[in-house]
Formats: structure tokens, C-alpha cells, sequence
């Protein structure tokens, strides 16, 4: 919180000497009252690594949203929570009417929620930490997303110095390349902090097409797709290991998918835009602000056929890669799920015939395929749950799902009165709630959650 | 064919002797010409189970269309094909805008497509069928609904038998007890048909609301209800095995959430309603058509809350039960799911613990929870495909969703321009095609038709 209150003191905003620093001075003063009494057995297990990655994300959302309301600038406090949630889970999705009415410091703050969230907050913890490595691999898969997150070296605190490396690099060097195509300074921070963590807010109503420059368009398109990418290809290109970065199937699938959509869409739309230039790109923005969840727009896809719409919504689902700052199922998951429908056929005709899913041209472990069966199962329950909730307040389904499946999937933009020209505000407060359950339970996996709420006997 | 020729004879309408009578005609010399070089070997395995059933239903469809275009009913052939598929497989979804046009005979042949479709067209030649007990179980498996069904007999010939029975004996006690609600002979026939397959096919364009009669909803409802259980559950209180029949979890469960969705839905309406009564007799209907895929309307439920609008587009995918009638994912495979997602918590949380699903008391076969689940799997990517397909046609996603799910569930009716007052008429013939083996995907449950059209290597 020290960085938006120095963005304050450069604006002259002075607003943020309490509405931020009251948070942080009460932070400072409760962080060191519970560091008093330091518990004997520093290990962390499955089990509490998965509920303290629960708890800490629900806290730090409930404070970052303190600053908002002390500001006045979202005076409800249910509105500022999903805001929050929406800034940390990197979903993009606003209650705002008009994004800029809001100072410059809760801008950033907003914009750096995202940063925070893309990588991982307690994996920015782990980074700094100077402590002994305790176990915290827990900690660190329970916040990281996909079904198999390796690290990379033995000590996940290097692991984790490693991976905000590279995203510190490719942040400044977005930031820069920005600054190039003519974007302030201040601009370029918000919006390579918002692609970095492929999470969408923007400091403009009509987001990136505020600019009305193919160039910018095109760099931020381009590094929210690189930080869909799983991190560990870029410790291996950095090592040197080339063939490892380039035989990974599910990166290759990603940027398969992300041509052949952009293809299709460009042909299915060319008549809307003043020529095939015009239509490719949009197309290329747009399946790559789906595809990784970042929800930035340049055009009002509510414009364009059904078909393409469509292909749209099930790229939402695909998601990013694995262990990447974007949100949706994940490519590695969908892939094993589409591996086990087609080995399902093969059992079918013959039960004796042992077919066994392979990824990178190796077997995949069976726990690992069960997982992203399950995982299927467990997400799809809990949307027909939501959606059940949501619908209360009476919009029409389509609107409901639509939101329902874009916190879920971490996007930020759904469709009728949730479209990207629209906000979430007109929802009930009870809706907003259940949407940030959703928006954590997608940005988290669903399990640390649940495990957080879960029956004690359970555990 | 030859009861229709009977019902036009008995109505002076002579289109019959052409429109049914040269399909007729045309069968019984196909199938003497095929049936003079008898295979040397009559086994049927699990393939040739799959692929006879799937060319099978295609191929009754095909001449099954036939009479609604030599009648000039139905000009259009894809138009009439897509009105048999829905027939046989008890969808009831319709492209015509005006049924009450339709000539008596073709009417009766549409409800008795349902009647035919819904326990299965192969299963009454094999209940008819005097050769010897050829493995014919793995084609009555293949036609039959549900993750796990068992024959009840030893010889599935005589399963077959015992299931017609108990059919045919439902048909007629709910026709009788329709004309003692003083509704026609042809009117109870008509109903009785379509409500036994689970169908949905009216010959009123306001289907059962016509007769504006609670007796004739009540006994409707009822009737599909019992329709949708597992109809081994029958043959045990048959043959007296009562605390069998009773202790059946899947059918506890399908009457469990037929309660408790009538009583959530009766207090969301009653607003619009005079009085509880009312409420309660349209919530009970509609929950009754909605879960056994019937899909028989009494109101219009696009003037419903969204939350009980929801709540009925959840029961589609749930279904009735395994072994019935009706259509959905069905409970059986649900619970199965349900059971697997809340298993897979307890694997995450101890990986060591030795979970396993249970049904009635006794652990689920591995093979059959895997199935439940890859099952999910399929229906999702293969409805993904078809709302792509269907999107070209550039209805609403909402509409265009509406459609597929109605298909595969075997449903009826959607939303917006399709629902239960609309038609699905507007869409073109290729949209129609794709629905056709939709409804095809749906009452088969996939593996048949995907299995014919795999490729030989996969066999």
C-alpha cells in the first residue's frame, strides 16, 4: 500500500494519507502483534497450505478494499470487495459506471492488484521471505494454477525469486514498449500492470481502444498471450534449455488454438471492418484477450455473428497455460480431458485394451488425469450452483451464466447488460458476494476454498 | 406402419394407402431381400452391438420420414426427418407451426414413434424375435439408457418380454384412466403414447393445456413420472421383492428431487398464481415434463422467475432415472458424479485414504464411476461442437444453446423462439441435420452413434 500512497503524493491527491494510509498503519501494527507468539512447528502440510492460501487471499481482499471506501470513491463496501476481488483474482470484471471519475492512486491501486494477483501474493511473500524453506511448496502449488506445477529448482524459494524475475522483466519491458507507441508514463505502468497479471482494468471506459493506435494494440495483445505462457518455458529459455521449451505440447497447442481461432473469427467477421487487415486485427486481439482472460477490448463483439461469439465463449473456458498469470480450465487440463474423452471410445469397443492419456509423448499419471476429470466435475457443479444464486436477482439467464462464467474463468466481461460496455453494478449485494467466491474459487482452483469452509471431519 | 394405415382407414383418409402404404411396401420387400443370405454366425459383440443399434435407429429414421412427404404434410424431407428423430427418440421438439393441421394418421404416427422410441425399437423385435438367445444383450445394452443396466433375466429375450409388459400395461391404465377424465379415444391414445415414451408430442398447439382440466395434468404427471423410473424397479414389486424395489437410492433420489424442486418452484411462482393451488399444480407439472424430458407444458414458464426457469433447465441434464424412459444425463450417472467430485475433496485433502463411491450401500465399480464421469466429459465437448455448428445459423447464443440442450436431453422445447410456443422451424436444414444426430447422441447415449462413424482403426 506504500506505492499508491506515493502515486497520491505525486498527484497531490492527499485523499491517500487516510484512505490508504490507515489500512497500512493498521496492517503494520496487527502483522506485528501476531508475529509475537511464533508457533514451535514451522511445517506447512497439504492441508494448511491449501487453508492458509484460502485465508490469506480472503483477508488481503477484505483490507485492500478499505482503501476504496475510505477514499469515498466506492462508498458501498460490498462493491468495493468485488472490486478487490476482481483486481486480485486478475478478472477485470467492475461494478464502476465510470472508471474515470476515480483518482489516479486507486487507479494504480486497482491496476496493481493485478500485478500482485497475476503472479501470486503469497508466492511475492515466499520470493522476500528470508526465512528457512519450511515446506512452503504446499503454499506455493495451492496458489499457482494448473494440475501439475513443478518447481523448478529445489528450493521453492528460489523457485519463487526465479519466476517474479521473469515477470518483473517482462512487465518493465511491456511498460517500455508502451512508453514507445507515445503512452504517458502513468498509463503505461497501469496497463503493463494489468496485462502483466492478464487481468483487464484499464484507467479508460472504452479500455485499450481509448488509444486508437494498432501499435499499442498490438504489444499489449502480444505480452498478455507471452504471460499466458507457462513461466517455466522461459526459465528453460533462460538456462538454455531450448528443446525442453520447445517440445512442451500444451505450449504449442496454446498458440495452435490462439492462430486457428484467429483465423476462423477474421474470416467469419471480415465483412464488419473496412477490409482484412482491419478484421485480423481485431480478431487477433480479441482471441488473445479471451484466451488468457486478460478482458481488454478494442471492439464491441456484441456486433459480431453468433458463431464467432460463440468461439469466444468456449476459448474463456480454455484459458491460458498452466502455471501462467491467466485464468480459465487451462490448456494442459483441457487437453487431458479431451485425451480421456477419445481413450474413453477406445475402452468402449475394447475393454481389454489398455490406453493410457500421454502428454509430451510421456503417460501422464493417472491421479493427474482423475484430478482434471474431477476438477471438470467440481467446477461445473459449483457454476450451477452460482447460477442458481444469481438468478435471484432476476436477469435473464444468458446475462446471469454470462457472469457466473466469467468470474469463474477470471475473464471480466460478459454479455447483455454485462457486456463489455457494461458493469456489474445493477447486481444485488448478496450476488456481488457469491461472484467473489467465484472469482477466488477460479483464480485459486476451487479446492483451498473449499477446504477453507470444508467440515472440520472432513479435513 | 400398419396401425396408422388403420387409424387413416378408420377416419376415410385415404392419403394413407400411399403415404404409409408404399413405405410399407417397400420394407417388406427390402427386408425379404436381406434376409435370404443369413449369416453363417449369429453373435453379436459389444461393437457389432453398438454400430447395428446406431445404423439401425438412423436407418428407421429415414423411412420413418418418409409418410410426412408422400402425405404432403411435411414437404420439406430434412423437415420430416427431423420430426422422426424427434419422434423416436422421445424429444417431442417439433418444426411445425400449426399440429393441429396434421391429418389424424400422421398424427398417431408421430405419438407412436415416441411410444416405439421410447423403450426402444430394437428391444421389441427382440421381445417378438423367436430365434435362439444370441448375445442380443449387448444391442438391448447399447438401445437402453442409463451407466449400469442388468438384464433381469437370464435370457434377455425374456427381459424384453417382461419390460413390454409392464410398458404396455402402464400405456393402457393411463389411457383408460385419461378417457374416464372424459377425453377422447383418439385424443387418449395420442397422450398415452406420447407420455409413455417421455415425448412430448401434443396434437393441440397447446398441448395438455388444451383440456383445461387438473384431472387430465394429474394424471399425465403422474404418468411420466412413473414413466422415468427404472422400470426393473416394476419387475421387482412383480414378483413381490419389495424391500429390493424400496431400497433403491437412485429412485429414492429422482422422487427426492421431483418433491423438492415442486415445492422451491411452487413458492418462487406464487406470486403469479391464484392461490397455492394453482401454483402447486403448475410447479408439479412442469417439474414432472421438465425432469422425465417429456416435455408437456401447462403455462408459460417464460413468464417464471429466472431462478425457477434455472432450476428447470437444471433438471433437463438431470433426467430421469437409469433403464426408463425418459431422457437426461440421468440420476444414476448424476449421483455417480456428485459422489466422485465429493470423493475427490477428501483425495486431495489425504491422498492416502481409500475412498470409494457408493450406491446402494455398495461400492461402485471403478469402471462404472470413470464411465459416469468420461460420459460428462463427451456430452460436454460433443454439445460444444454442436453450439458452434448451430451458431452459424446466427440465433442468439442463448436461442441457439436453448436448441442443442433441449436435442441432446431429448427435452422438447428451449427458450425465446423455440420454446414450448415457438418452433424450431426457422432454422436451416443443415441446423436440423446437426440436431437430428443431437437427439440421436442424447437417446443413445453417444457411444453407438459416435462408434459407427469412428474410424475402422478405432474399432
Amino acid at each position: 500500500m506504500l506505492l499508491p500512497i506515493i502515486v497520491g503524493l505525486i498527484y497531490h491527491e492527499d485523499h491517500v494519507i487516510t484512505s490508504f494510509g490507515i489500512p497500512f498503519a493498521a496492517l503494520m501494527v496487527v502483522s506485528c502483534l501476531i508475529t509475537i507468539r511464533r508457533p514451535k512447528n514451522n511445517s506447512v502440510f497439504s492441508m494448511e497450505g491449501f487453508v492458509s492460501v484460502a485465508a490469506s487471499w480472503i483477508a488481503m481482499s477484505a483490507v485492500g478494499a478499505v482503501p476504496f471506501v475510505l477514499s469515498g470513491e466506492i462508498p458501498n463496501y460490498a462493491d468495493a470487495l468485488f472490486e478487490t476481488v476482481s483486481g486480485f483474482t486478475t478478472t477485470g470484471a467492475t461494478i464502476l459506471s465510470d472508471v474515470e471519475a476515480m483518482s489516479r492512486s486507486c487507479l494504480f491501486w486497482r491496476a496493481f492488484t493485478h500485478w500482485l494477483g497475476g503472479m501470486g501474493v503469497l508466492m511475492f511473500v515466499l520470493a522476500i521471505m528470508s526465512s528457512k524453506d519450511v515446506r512452503t511448496m504446499h503454499m506455493m502449488r495451492a496458489e499457482c494454477a494448473g494440475p501439475n506445477v513443478g518447481r523448478l529448482v529445489s528450493k521453492s524459494k528460489f523457485s519463487a525469486r526465479i519466476l517474479y524475475g521473469i515477470y518483473i522483466s517482462l512487465t518493465v519491458s511491456e511498460g517500455i514498449l508502451l512508453m514507445l507507441g507515445g503512452m504517458p508514463l502513468y498509463d503505461a505502468v497501469i496497463h503493463a500492470c494489468s496485462s502483466a497479471g492478464t487481468g483487464g482494468f484499464s484507467i479508460w471506459g472504452d479500455s485499450i481502444a481509448h488509444y486508437n493506435s494498432v501499435y499499442i494494440e498490438m504489444v499489449v495483445a502480444v505480452f498478455i498471450i507471452l504471460f499466458g505462457v507457462n513461466f517455466n518455458l522461459y526459465y528453460y529459455l533462460i538456462i538454455k534449455k531450448f528443446s525442453m521449451a520447445f517440445k512442451n505440447e500444451e505450449v504449442r497447442t496454446y498458440f495452435s488454438i490462439i492462430i486457428a481461432a484467429t483465423a476462423i473469427i477474421t474470416f467469419n467477421v471480415l465483412k464488419l471492418y473496412n477490409g482484412f487487415g482491419d478484421a485480423l486485427r481485431h480478431s487477433f486481439f480479441m482471441v488473445a484477450s479471451t484466451i488468457t482472460s486478460a478482458g481488454f477490448s478494442t471492439t464491441d463483439t456484441a456486433q459480431w455473428p453468433m458463431f464467432s461469439q460463440t468461439l469466444l465463449l468456449l476459448l474463456m473456458f480454455v484459458g491460458s497455460c498452466a502455471g501462467s498469470t491467466g485464468g480459465g480450465m487451462k490448456v494442459a487440463r483441457i487437453m487431458i480431458i479431451i485425451k480421456t474423452g477419445i481413450k474413453e471410445l477406445r475402452y468402449i469397443v475394447s475393454p481389454r485394451a489398455v490406453a493410457t492419456v500421454k502428454m509430451d509423448g510421456k503417460p501422464v499419471e493417472k491421479d493427474v488425469v482423475r484430478g482434471a476429470s474431477n476438477y471438470l466435475i467440481l467446477f461445473i457443479m459449483l457454476m450451477c450452483i452460482s447460477l442458481l444464486l444469481i438468478t435471484l436477482d432476476d436477469f435473464s439467464i444468458e446475462e446471469s451464466a454470462s457472469a457466473v462464467i466469467t468470474c469463474m474463468n477470471n475473464i471480466g466481461f460478459g454479455v447483455g447488460r454485462f457486456g463489455p460496455a457494461g458493469s456489474l453494478g445493477g447486481l444485488s449485494s448478496f450476488s456481488k458476494i457469491v461472484l467473489c467466491f467465484d472469482m477466488l474459487l477460479g483464480r485459486l482452483e476451487i479446492y483451498p476454498l473449499i477446504l477453507l469452509f470444508a467440515p472440520r471431519k472432513m479435513r
